[in-house]
């Protein structure tokens, strides 16, 4: 059988590996699809670098839509990312009946349900293990290795920039700045690291898990994202004192009201594993009803690991391009056409409906009664406390007036009642900065 | 369409997990596997327990043959175990036509070359998720999610026995014989341990991993197996001061010479995830040359996280059960017709070509040349040291005799290199009880 034939949108860090492993590996991978699969085109603004990159024998052109229009071509890799013409490719490959990969994450937490329904309309797979967790084979666990269970949550580190910077801020207890400057010198962080350090980019991928786990459409205008910019090097070692890290998680649960979607820092205990995933790896928990908690850990991205799941997702498809429709696993896990109705009774909840846990840190006057008023603001708003550390006094300013740092651990609470009772705290005349909050996850 | 009809062999506890998860989250799993799935008939020799767990409207029968008999049964699950009446009827159940899951890891590691030809010439698929790491889909991130890869090694914590004897022995400073009995009072050992606590058991699921990984057949008669039984507190206690935790590990690794397949309590570095697995809990590292390193970690045994893979499996044969059997994924991942000149290529070495490092401990007598001549024989060997730890002396004895501990950690080195130098260390008068030797794995 001849084999299949695969086009590349896009021959940057990403591309590059797809084209090394597969060939690199090709009889391994045949010995596997049971066909070969083979690079016969690639699209690239830098036609002469990616010439470099592919050699002779592959035809290297400057226009996307060469590639789409070729009847030749069975599979459509899309590696351009971001919404733009990437969405407009990948809407014209699926309508030429192309099968596509994709690692673009933002596309299809944002236009994914057009997407899939695009594709299910056309017969075709849009295929996307390499949107979330790089190597990582976690969407292939949640659609197909998961099926028996009812998913309660997930949790996980699936931006590695931010877990890099997390890991050397706490190791060297420096301050966010400093360490951003060293991560965008070491290429740990892009030039403008906005989506990685404002959460975006781990909300896209949680956006999508949340989907597959609760069978709900994608609906990334719903989540809740929060990033690390506001972290100081002082909270990161209170919570060590406490038996805490900081990690950056895109978290989506099932509760009675809805569903939670959310990206923001996290205490975790320290004895957790996902605690001491370091540097910029990720992992991913997931807990179901019937399997319980399993974790899955590895490189989140860089190019070979990301090939790896580009790759499996062509073999996928070599091997079920040719079935019927039905005999496929759906892209987003469950029968598209009961999305909707999930999305009515499982509705994604609005961040004052969250009920969490709590880390604060309050800075105050180090004088009489202090604790008294902030206590007593959380009693009465019923939130109960499950430790409190208070600091010695600093001296700082003039004529002997000192300040301290007062860190709480709440037991969960509803984000809502928290908002409430920190702008209380904020108006005492004793508290002398802008509250810290950062929620806790004990994520057992 | 009507539901999928299911026949369990045997419903113990995987058994009635299965049932229940079923049940239970039927309209979910239906919602995934766009088919209902149902357990139609049950065989089990305890006619009337069976029928208080699967209630009325399910037959219950005494005869396993009796639903291989039924045209109606479209899959039959195993769950029998052991290599005798459950070998015959997954073949006679083969031969009739049915799909087979099974969580039988000694009948595959021994017999699944025989099964998984007769299930290819009948066109049926046998399906094992739950014959390896309980809950965890490793056995689908291995055929499918790293299909990209060439696989270098993986290294698991693959017995859940096991993992808690050695994780007690550690956290309680108690010895082997003391822990096995705790663990068989609180049911985490068989009232016959043998197959846990010998390594057998890992190394049946090793052997099949070993399979997947390297496309080769499965060969559980060239595994080298060696349990914990021997393992005690002190060896625990030297290698957490060497900044190691013992771990029974199942190891296969791909090397220029050919395969290793080993199950054997390992050192491995405390600040590796795996050296933080504890208790019953499983995990495996899967390195692959894109990939990198990977881990999957969950409960590796039980009742419903063992359901979890079966049912995961009944889902991928309700979605695949009517494809061309070349659409579907190989048993062991490669197609079937390769496996036979791999195994040629890739002999499965004697553990005496197995190239690792040590952790050996020497009862000596306290005198002077005693590590002297201890250190000549490995230099004489080629064997280099990477650490040397000596204990203060003990009095033992009378006439103010003393002994003392000698641990020595080595660099890589042939085990066959190694026997040879532990026979000679043992021959020393000054060597006073048999040398501990426990492997040493980095897993970087």
């Amino acid at each position: 059988m001849k084999p299949i034939q695969v086009g590349l949108l896009g021959i940057g860090t990403v591309g590059s590996g797809v084209f090394n492993v597969l060939r690199r590996n090709q009889e391994e991978i045949r010995r596997r699809a049971g066909r070969g699969i083979e690079i016969t085109m690639v699209a690239d603004l830098d036609v002469e670098r990616a010439k470099s990159v592919v050699g002779a024998g592959v035809q290297v052109v400057n226009n996307a839509r060469a590639i789409i229009a070729n009847p030749d071509i069975d599979i459509v890799v899309e590696l351009i990312g971001g919404y733009g013409v990437a969405k407009a490719l990948v809407l014209e490959a699926i309508a030429a009946g192309k099968h596509v990969v994709t690692a673009n994450k933002a596309l299809l937490a944002v236009h994914g349900t057009e997407i899939f329904a695009a594709a299910s309309a056309k017969g075709v797979m849009v295929a996307f293990e390499a949107a979330v967790a790089g190597g990582i084979p976690i969407i292939k666990a949640l659609r197909e290795g998961l099926t028996a269970n009812r998913i309660q949550w997930l949790a996980g580190i699936i931006n590695g920039t931010t877990n890099f910077i997390l890991s050397e801020m706490r190791d060297k207890g420096l301050d966010f700045d400093v360490v951003l400057k060293e991560a965008q010198r070491l290429g740990y962080a892009e030039a403008d690291p906005t989506f990685d350090i404002e959460g975006v980019d781990a909300a896209h991928k949680a956006t999508i898990m949340s989907a597959i786990a609760f069978g709900i459409p994608v609906q990334f205008d719903k989540a809740y994202v929060e990033g690390i910019t506001q972290l100081g090097a002082a909270d990161i070692k209170y919570a060590e004192q406490l038996g805490y890290r900081i990690k950056l998680l895109g978290i989506t649960k099932r509760t009675d009201k809805g569903i939670e979607l959310r990206v923001h820092p996290s205490l975790v205990p320290s004895k957790r594993l996902i605690a001491n995933v370091e540097g910029a790896m990720n992992a991913v928990m997931v807990n179901g009803d019937a399997v319980g908690t399993t974790l899955y850990y590895g490189k989140g991205a860089g190019s070979e690991p990301t090939a790896s799941a580009v790759i499996a997702d062509l073999v996928d498809i070599t091997r079920l391009h040719t079935v019927d429709p039905l005999n496929r696993v759906p892209h987003l896990a469950f029968q598209p056409h009961t999305l909707d109705a999930a999305m009515d009774s499982l509705p994604v909840l609005p961040m004052s409906e969250v009920v969490t846990s709590y880390y604060l840190r309050l800075r105050v006057a180090d004088q009489a009664g202090v604790l008294a008023k902030v206590t007593g603001i959380l009693a009465g708003a019923g939130i109960s406390i499950d430790a409190l550390l208070q600091r010695e006094a600093d001296e700082v300013g003039g004529e002997g007036s000192t300040q301290t740092d007062l860190i709480i651990l709440t037991h969960d609470t509803r984000e809502g009642t928290m908002d409430q009772a920190i702008a209380q705290m904020q108006a005492l005349p004793t508290v002398l900065a802008t509250i810290t909050r950062i929620r806790k996850e004990e994520l057992n």
